[in-house]
């Protein structure tokens, strides 16, 4: 009898986490940023993706980063447990500060929208950079 | 006393975390497949980015996706621990038998250094994609 509740446990929740990975939304935003306003920029951005990983359950990350050798060309992995957490994340006052504040200093703007192609080893891989903390 | 070696504990465990991420290397690859070989690709790559975090405390992540709209555009979200971490991956057998067998099949490549804007707050980032399974 234990063993079976066992077995029905782990059935559920390797079924819960692929539900999960199957909604996720994966996204990539090449964002390029108008000379002057580069330092300002990214501290506005720093606090908003800081933000919106502490206060939003599911915003799973927002990793902005940027080009070494043209530090004007930034780049956000966006990945969302659900396209309803990303449509919540758009209502929220850090995002739509973040919006307003840096509308003058964005030159050009793509949103893509991509799939993981290894969405199995993901927990592995995020769960690696906790432990080399 | 107790008091005291907690708070050189945690004075030296923030030390390492700075040192740590001051020493990471970010990459993104972006890379373009020949569209006859691209789902052989995504198995090679699959395989390989697995085998890469499995085996190596100093791969952090190597995150691969593609472009929804435009499946042959490929790009790879790789974290090392160090420049030195990078070296050894290079030369894994896993890393070695990807680069061999993939050769004819990449039609573009581009490996950009990136910086991360965020890295203190990358942790907890990553750490709730484990929560959240």
């Amino acid at each position: 009898m234990r063993i079976f509740v066992i077995v029905i446990f782990t059935l559920l929740s390797y079924n819960s986490m692929f539900a999960q990975k199957n909604n996720m939304m994966v996204r990539l935003s090449e964002i390029e940023i108008v000379p002057a306003y580069l330092e300002e920029y990214k501290t506005i951005l720093e606090e908003e993706s800081g933000a919106s990983v502490r206060l939003e359950p599911g915003v799973i990350s927002i990793f902005p980063m940027y080009e070494v050798e043209n530090p004007t060309q930034v780049r956000i992995l966006e990945i969302y447990a659900s396209k309803e957490a990303y449509e919540a994340h758009l209502k929220t006052p850090h995002f739509q500060t973040y919006k307003t504040t840096t509308l003058k200093m964005v030159k050009s703007l793509k949103l893509i929208d991509m799939k993981s192609i290894d969405a199995e080893t993901m927990p592995l891989i995020f769960s690696k950079l906790k432990t080399n903390d």
